[in-house]
């Protein structure tokens, strides 16, 4: 919304020798992005999840992260340095500074920086190329909604970095997040690409425990996933990822069809009053 | 606070090619460090002058800034992005992206890149250099405690990016900026140094217009300047900038004098009820 690579990519993205440099900021909230309940620990580990998650979306390694940190109670500060910290070691970036202010309401701002030899951005897919998801869209939707089975996918989500490099690397020709949800981020594909998107809902792989149409819906509209979305030419050889499903094709006519029939809403969204 | 770097420098540093990436990230809020009556053109320019500041005192040349935004009105969002886009592009750098969300208070996080052959840190100095700064400290003090003379420099502050890179390429042995306030920024430079540093009160350049003891106060206690604070090895051959001040000597005690005294107060900082 803000430039260019704001609205088309889930990083800004920049030549650095010979390498790409990709750069991303996440503005999270405890009244919107913090679910009741959360610890400093996972408020801080979601912080830097959230951009690892956005690097990884490009295909890129991650190498560091910095935090700005509203605080409303100095209390606060130490378990969320402890969750970002260690969620930056799993996944091979450095916590590598911030700032510090006193705030009415919890804030958090990470931004971070990785490095790929090629970018996968939102744009790229051409009709004819597979669909694909890693990772079980509407896990953090259940557990808002009560399936506290799911609740680590909602406070402690996992970074698809491993995942990005491996579907990069085999040549997908467009890839992105699904946190908004999964309909929201095939729309964000759409707008980029200006292509369309055919999913087949029995392919997509769905929150085990709830009713049937229950788990769809959260596998559709649910946000706060960190799975990725991607697009790849028909006959790329994908690599043996747990949690990789195709669920479609990309076709010519620009519009996001599930099960033949356009789909309604596009899941999470921010709204002003 | 959050990391090494973020205490002892005004960047991180990442080694990238043949050169060194710094980034740095700062966190805005409306009640404290948004004077009333700054326009929204004016919010947006300070969000990214503050980050293109700390880039401009490692002696880099600004690349690109992400902006996050947390608004409380959307009818603010077009002049921030104006303001922000303008002192980006006054400084060289780009408005490469971004976030946004719903606030209750308008929250402004400047994320920056740069890149430079020779980051200049806030350690570095030895007994003897000289100190010296760039601007005049205390103007946006001054202008705080209405000398309206001053305003602009309180509300479009002015990144010394150019001056930076001179001081640099002259090899200054030490370098931060004076936004805390010209005794805070001693005081951190004395941190990371271990070294004292000897400051004569008649070599401050001082806001014109306010009683002396006055304008000596703005120039050691004020916050909100975007000058810089640099050491030099005597015998350099400073650059012949405006506003360039030697203003002292780096010595072995670990102090801040002024005038042979040790100085009180250590100027903006922070606090928690």
């Amino acid at each position: 919304m803000i430039g260019r690579d704001a609205v088309l990519d889930d990083c800004a993205v920049l030549p650095v020798g010979d390498e790409y440099l990709v750069a991303t900021t996440d503005m999270l909230h405890e009244s919107t992005d913090f679910p009741g309940g959360m610890t400093g620990r996972e408020i801080g580990w979601m912080g830097a999840a959230v951009t690892l998650s956005d690097i990884a979306a490009m295909g890129a390694r991650p190498s560091l992260i910095l935090l700005a940190v509203g605080l409303d109670s100095p209390s606060r500060l130490e378990g969320i340095l402890v969750g970002a910290r260690d969620c930056c070691r799993a996944y091979g970036a450095a916590l590598a500074g911030g700032d510090l202010d006193a705030h009415g309401e919890l804030t958090l701002v990470s931004s971070g920086i990785g490095f790929t030899k090629r970018p996968v951005r939102r744009s790229g897919a051409r009709a004819g190329d597979l669909v694909g998801v890693v990772g079980v869209p509407g896990r953090a939707q259940a557990a808002l909604e009560g399936y506290s089975v799911f609740r680590e996918y909602l406070v402690t989500p996992r970074p698809r970095v491993a995942e990005g490099l491996a579907l990069a690397a085999a040549g997908v020709s467009s890839m992105m997040d699904v946190s908004d949800g999964l309909l929201a981020s095939l729309e964000d594909m759409r707008c980029a690409s200006g292509l369309g998107y055919a999913i087949e809902s029995g392919k997509i792989p769905l929150p085990q425990g709830a009713p049937p149409d229950t788990a769809l819906r959260f596998a559709l509209e649910g946000g706060g996933d960190f799975g990725l979305l991607f697009t790849a030419p028909p006959g790329t050889a994908l690599p043996g990822l747990p949690e990789l499903s195709v669920i479609g094709r990309v076709v010519e006519t620009p519009l996001i069809l599930v099960d033949g029939r356009p789909a309604e809403g596009t899941g999470y969204q921010h709204h002003w009053d």
